[in-house]
């Protein structure tokens, strides 16, 4: 994927490389812009999901913030209704919340990610978002 | 202002309220994206400095992460030339690091900041950038 299609708006940061593991549906990109390391203890990353795609249910166990750069997408919390998500938004998500976040189904998404309190551990990954739930969406 | 001028992108963060601290010369703005508390210890924000704006010099005992968003700018570390900043580019700035950050002459200047391991204090607050020193960037 270049920048042609259907991104509403130019991208900023890099697109990286294709996600390539099974807790996507559909084709995202990663790229990473600080890495977790021992001086900033603050990954991070640009996330670009093509419309349809998203992420499954997870959870971090430090907490993570979105700061959505460009498309439309979504955030939902367990047990909650999903919140729709364009440029400019910013999502706090606290620890050990089940979450899960994508591209609308006829959108590009683009956000920047950051893992919070990264001494807490890694994300623990749950089912996937079913195309049953997806397709309920506003 | 609003979004006229100058603005080379558009703004996607919120703009926020000006800075009125002794630390800046000319005008900047400032929304806290997500302010310090003790969930996330992540403090986010939008800085968005008009021409020829800029911070003092100064240090952060813990580390700084700089995402551009939009326009042109600079950061400088001290005793090494100004890195030319422009949408997409990221800094990061290692704590006890003396610099100082803000917009090219002729552009304004947006970047979101980070500030990491806020356990570690505030910032140390130095001399402002001189004219001098700010006249002779490329």
């Amino acid at each position: 994927m270049k920048n042609s299609g259907n991104l509403p708006e130019r991208i900023i940061f890099p697109q990286g490389e294709k996600v390539g593991n099974e807790h996507f549906i559909g084709t995202a990109w990663l790229s990473l812009l600080v890495p977790y390391d021992e001086m900033y203890h603050c990954p991070v990353y640009n996330v670009t999901f093509e419309p349809g795609a998203r992420n499954s249910w997870h959870k971090h166990p430090g907490g993570q913030i979105l700061l959505v750069t460009g498309g439309r997408g979504y955030y939902q919390e367990d047990g909650k209704k999903a919140r729709v998500l364009r440029a400019g938004d910013v999502v706090t998500i606290p620890p050990h919340v089940k979450h899960w976040h994508g591209a609308a189904p006829d959108s590009l998404f683009t956000h920047i990610g950051i893992t919070t309190n990264t001494h807490l551990g890694d994300a623990e990954w749950l089912e996937p978002v079913s195309d049953e739930e997806y397709d309920r969406l506003p």
